[in-house]
């Protein structure tokens, strides 16, 4: 028996991006007073596994993968951390790869130890129901390495290149024409995926490029045209999905966007539905949306 | 009765530093294995917080402030927020400043997550026990606002400047020759702290920057002298208590110097001693190197 983690992040990823059709994240953002109200009035911790559970069915057949973020897990302390890890468990349980949003980033063995308890087999942690990590490059490349040594263990990484913010330009953009930050991040990660890259020609050590910057995104595919792109800003951060074409190889490989709140809650703005068949119609829609962009405008 | 958070952050650390005539910060940074025997045979959890209460009462009255590694508690899952928050309330039951070392960072709605879920006052969060955090800056100032708000609430921050580590250079020393990034950063930091001077003339928003690199923490003092200086990477990581005078004003003020491994490990080289005389001895000898490198050497 194979089990999942013996087949390279990004041909696992992209193999189930062909199997649906299908290159949208649904992002787990929960807020308990955002939540249904057929779940809100259970106590937190329940509600919020409630919440991500009923997500998970969902979009179970549309989406490529989802993306629970960290910090609204954190958010809630302990109990919020035992929710996202069951969480998680249920996504791969089901089979639907997931990118934990942690954007994590430290030094030396500090590192070694997010990347133990985030990346790793031990079966008290959320480690074990986790494909992919997002991780933050402020603090050097001998800072990512205990990430990247988990690339070779069937583990995807994303590291932050352009975020989606408009305050992201401040660092990340900084240095001389033509250098600005984000393309050197790209650059480094270009190097890591060199020599190890899957049978789909994509490496496993991916970066974030807001749809938010399309010229900024298209830069980073030149730079890095073999790293997994995860694309968040469409949606409620108001980035068009048109715009980000360039992110795709000629068979629609090669990136996935992100959407969270405009699915997630988009039971707000359907009142006539039951919440789940809201927040998949939402997810097929924005599926959609992002297929329609790969075909060039005639 | 005036509740700790009236009084700014910095007022308070330093007020403390004058107390205890100790500008020693103490990391803790648990490793089960490396656990002293008497407690390493209890379950995960109560291992770390029995650990982590061990070091409080050792270095109680020598540390100026506790600076717990959230990645040594998120390492063990669930288990380990729970141990992180109760060795946090512990520290501020016995009103040791925390310094909760978490590195957050991310934009908009998911960075005010992560504020209110650790800078928060929630009873079922770490928020209520943690006096200040360290954030990364890499995503820019909008990305910060949601934890600079709670700086005007008795809360500090220390940003990432220049990190201890080799690498960190790579990406924080970009830009052209006098601007390297990590001066950006600081020359930030120095804006936001303008206009909310604590009564010791230091702001609440702080800085991050290691004790390896000495000419790179000078520069960072000269453009925002009013940032209380983080200093890490003395002991285990090599760097000279001698060589950071100039983080301190002519009172002995403005920073404090971060010590883990050495510190909390030392019962390893000491094995005639309890573990927390052990630890003890090392935090007084610690304290007392980096009271000696206040003095100029005549």
């Amino acid at each position: 028996m194979i089990t999942r983690f013996e087949v390279p992040f990004a041909d696992r990823l992209f193999a189930r991006v062909r199997q649906l059709e299908s290159r949208l994240v649904v992002g787990i953002d929960p807020v308990l007073d955002r939540l249904p109200a057929s779940i809100s009035s259970a106590e937190p911790e329940s509600a919020l596994v409630a919440f991500g559970r009923g997500i998970l069915e969902a979009v179970e057949g549309v989406a490529a993968a989802v993306k629970p973020q960290a910090a609204y897990f954190e958010r809630y302390g302990w109990r919020g951390w035992r929710a996202l890890e069951a969480i998680c468990a249920d996504a791969c349980a089901r089979g639907i790869p997931v990118i934990l949003d942690a954007k994590r980033g430290d030094i030396g063995s500090t590192a070694a130890a997010y990347a133990a308890g985030l990346l790793g087999d031990d079966p008290d942690t959320v480690g074990p129901s986790v494909d992919a990590l997002t991780v933050n490059p402020y603090l050097g490349s001998d800072a990512l390495e205990p990430f990247l040594a988990r690339v070779g263990q069937g583990r995807g990484l994303f590291v932050l290149a352009r975020t989606s913010n408009p305050g992201g330009a401040e660092l990340q953009g900084h240095g001389p024409a033509g250098c600005p930050l984000y393309l050197e991040v790209a650059r480094a990660v270009a190097d890591w995926n060199r020599g190890s890259l899957g049978e789909t020609g994509f490496g496993s050590v991916g970066l974030v490029a807001g749809a938010t910057y399309p010229e900024e995104l298209g830069r980073i595919r030149a730079v890095a045209p073999q790293a997994p792109l995860l694309i968040p800003g469409i949606g409620a951060q108001g980035g068009d999905p048109r715009e980000i074409a360039a992110a795709f190889d000629g068979e629609g490989l090669g990136a996935v966007v992100n959407s969270s709140r405009g699915i997630i809650f988009a039971f707000d703005q359907r009142s006539d539905l039951p919440w789940q068949d809201a927040v998949r119609d939402a997810a097929l829609a924005t599926r959609d949306r992002i297929g329609a962009a790969l075909k060039p405008v005639s």
